[in-house]
């Protein structure tokens, strides 16, 4: 029974060593030591580069390594096998917690006051309620509807957006097309958590932006792709958008000469809102592939015509 | 029936329209036009002169613009009349935020990943459950025991110190000067909310910073005299302590010369935790007025042999 890993963002030496303690009986192959291509079963991966699964002849299971699983469907030689996201509870508290101090960031004035310490300038501003700052999220999946639920409850004044209708106890809930043009009339920091689909690929675009008020902000802990690169800087230069954080980008890592770094009004961290975790997340791995072996259901296997 | 209203950083002009709203029959004066000093009943203060309050000879009662009254008892001269602080859950609400906002800021390591964005450098850090990170509070008067109730209920080891001894579910309580080691001991970040008295002027010191385990990092959103500022730099250049937020300062606004400032592992925020908004703080203070005017028990007077 044997396991090909490919990531090269996640550490291989940490996730053996995570698997060999979860489920000592699987063969963990790192990439590019794959042995015998006919012995794998199970994949488990981030960015598979195309045709990699499709090489392998008697594959069962393609395990993501993300909450998302853009990078698996990327793949046009794709086999028809199941594939399951990774959804490790320790994962939603890490993006809850980003989500909370870039949000609390914005509704403190928080890069108004670290642009004021970098020039020396002790200068106070008006600081609004949190019951007067409207939080809305586009997606209110296992990561949107947590944040949500934490923010409402610190007083913000909380709605979300999803594809279907859904209901959340304190949180305005708006769906389909319509519903998006109302979510966004009443926005004054707008955080996309949304999966990367054909749909929602470059949702946060000029467009999008003008039907917010003038002075709103936006934070992207979704996939960078969601994002229209070249109409961030001018909406901010415009003064349509006060701030923008991103945590996600079209090119990981961000080139050094992306004028992202440098802007005033944007925040970088480099994708770390949720980072999988080794120790947690193996054990939602192993379970899955207990599963696989006793024929039980999967858990968490995506809709590939939905995309997640 | 008249106040005198002096203050050098609140703004009279919003102060004067609110508590028209709120207390129509007083007449308010803003200093330097007193009027005949007789006349006056009540103050309405922030940091007076030596000696103004004594130079109003049927002065009844002293009403804090702040939290505080630290302020009001620096003047050798204090007439023996009640002093009452300014106890706003607003207030409360803005400093849990601040508080919230910095910790979180502390445990995601923010202050590592803006000085990355600074150089342009992507790099990821590991990142420790909230669970992991032991947060620790110097008092649990109203300010402190609310940060650390919202700081436990997002994941984070909560403890807390006190003079007396206090019981808040979910935070481990310490109190005394054995209870300090203790506490000292088991903290990740330190976050001070003291009254300043003269039994906690100075309390941030080496001496406390070499108490706490190495990389340890604090947030003074107490007041600057809590600080001996000159062991702050020296502490984090040795790498005892991490990083440093810093809300309060002995001079304030902060000299643009200070170096505190520019040092890379220092936040500095102008004095902004927790400002006194008039609209609902100009209520609390009518309450209290009106309560004088009926012989009523005033709210929130401070004992003046504890300084708080």
């Amino acid at each position: 029974m044997a396991l090909l890993f490919y990531s090269t963002s996640d550490s291989a030496s940490r996730w053996k060593a995570a698997l060999a303690t979860a489920i000592p009986e699987l063969d963990v192959r790192v990439w590019p030591e794959i042995g015998d291509a006919r012995e794998i079963r199970y994949a488990l991966v981030w960015r598979p580069p195309e045709g990699l699964l499709a090489s392998l002849p008697n594959l069962e299971l393609v395990l993501s390594l993300g909450a998302g699983v853009d990078h698996i469907f990327a793949d046009p030689k794709l086999p028809a096998v199941p594939v399951a996201r990774l959804v490790d509870p320790h994962m939603v508290e890490a993006m809850s917690e980003y989500i909370l101090l870039q949000v609390m960031r914005l509704h403190r004035q928080d890069v108004l006051y670290m642009a004021q310490q970098r020039r020396g300038e002790w200068t106070e501003h008006l600081q609004p309620n949190a019951g007067e700052r409207r939080v809305s999220f586009l997606g209110l999946g296992m990561f949107g509807s947590d944040a949500a639920r934490k923010l409402a409850a610190l007083g913000f004044d909380v709605a979300g957006w999803s594809r279907t209708e859904k209901h959340l106890p304190g949180i305005a809930c708006f769906h389909g097309a319509d519903g998006l043009d109302a979510l966004l009339a009443r926005t004054d920091v707008l955080v996309c958590l949304l999966p990367l689909t054909p749909e929602t690929e470059g949702i946060l675009s000029a467009a999008l932006f003008a039907r917010m008020p003038r002075g709103a902000a936006i934070v992207n802990a979704g996939r960078g792709a969601h994002l229209v690169e070249e109409d961030l800087i001018p909406a901010l230069d415009s003064g349509q958008l006060s701030a923008a954080v991103l945590d996600v980008f079209r090119t990981e890592p961000l080139p050094l000469t992306h004028p992202f770094w440098r802007h005033e009004r944007i925040v970088v961290t480099p994708h770390v809102a949720a980072a999988t975790n080794p120790a947690t997340a193996s054990l939602v791995v192993a379970d899955n592939i207990r599963r696989a072996r006793a024929g039980e259901p999967i858990r968490d296997v995506v809709d590939p015509a939905r995309g997640y």
